[in-house]
């Protein structure tokens, strides 16, 4: 790929962020990350769909954000195979980055079939894994002000596991705890093991800062705050 | 303190909180750690200012987030002093809270005098050490929008310390890594440095994750992106 159409892919991916420019840096670390998955692959890898497909793979994130019934990854993979085609790439081309796109999504329909796609799904996934899962999560849960835990009718602080309602635990207990097997590739699968370990290690940390507390704290008050003679 | 007069301190900070009510737990870590520190203290702490003091340290939250320019902790020592005189609490209770609010905050000119202040002071200060700190401190950079890391020109991962532009990194450098020290209370002190290994523990990992990514993510694209012969 030359550096101009790879600045043609980039503009274009930055673009399509308008607000939410700051979350470029995940882009940039699946494209990383599925380089240094595709250097490890015994098979051919064609560099060009992959770097276009990494570059582009959530340029649906905007209309999905404004419209949640939409899905980003079917958005996006006709937005970006438009846009190819637009710029004058071969159909054939367009087609495969579309592929990739599509099937990138943790937890659709569309499995990804093609190498270049299975490494998206994976680089994708990776950042979900670690610190970089935690603090992205925590972000998250930050913009659509959501609760880091939850606590019962006791006052007891939840691990997550039994949450009906959401709330960061919650969101660790069901998907980034989960997220370390079903990786395609050898490579991908090393690197979120790699990772895991400081994931655990962050949500056992907060739990034993928090629990504690709450229990010491509710005993203390109730020997402070008597119950008055209504 | 009567369950009805806690109860009514409680609806009035949760009726403070409007839209923000999901930083409600906050209140309550601030308000358990407090006791927690004042069990161990050898002078006589007033635990009726204590609990009150806490419930209240930030009904101005709401006035200085819709007008940065106000003090939280100065709106809401006004705020708590009218409603506790208001409410038929003697005028030297209400001042004695007004003082603990009006110092709790890190960083201002107001310097907590009495013991319930430097309580209050400690257990707020503990609520930004730890996992849990980390936790608030990314909850809020999701919340305005500002980055996890700043990347330079060359495409390195900034560590923090140098950082003009707001991101994650640079708020942990600059005021999370330095909260562990200077606290009034014995045991404040104590409990923060427990919490002390997992924050930095977070830090080093999250480094660890991206910056090797970058480097050899930059490296991989430079072998696969190729001048033009513009």
């Amino acid at each position: 790929m030359t550096s101009q159409i790879y600045r043609l892919l980039e503009d274009y991916m930055l673009s399509c962020m308008g607000d939410s420019a700051h979350d470029k840096e995940h882009i940039y670390r699946v494209l990383y990350s599925a380089l240094e998955i595709a250097e490890e692959e015994e098979q051919e890898v064609d560099f060009d769909v992959l770097i276009c497909a990494c570059l582009l793979h959530d340029v649906g994130r905007r209309e999905q954000f404004e419209d949640p019934s939409l899905c980003h990854a079917r958005v996006g993979a006709e937005k970006a195979y438009r846009f190819l085609v637009e710029q004058g790439f071969e159909e054939e081309f367009a087609a495969r980055v579309r592929h990739c796109v599509l099937t990138h999504r943790y937890r659709n329909n569309h499995e990804p079939e093609t190498l270049e796609a299975r490494i998206l799904f994976d680089a994708d996934k990776l950042d979900v894994t670690g610190t970089i899962g935690i603090a992205r999560t925590l972000f998250y849960k930050g913009r659509v002000s959501e609760p880091l835990y939850t606590v019962d009718e006791q006052g007891r602080v939840q691990d997550g596991s039994g949450d009906t309602e959401p709330s960061f635990l919650k969101e660790y207990k069901y998907k980034l705890e989960n997220i370390y097997s079903h990786f395609y590739t050898k490579k991908g699968a090393e690197m979120a093991r790699a990772r895991r370990q400081a994931a655990e290690s962050y949500y056992r940390s907060l739990l034993e800062e928090v629990r504690p507390l709450y229990e010491k704290g509710r005993q203390a008050l109730a020997g402070r705050v008597t119950d008055s003679a209504e």
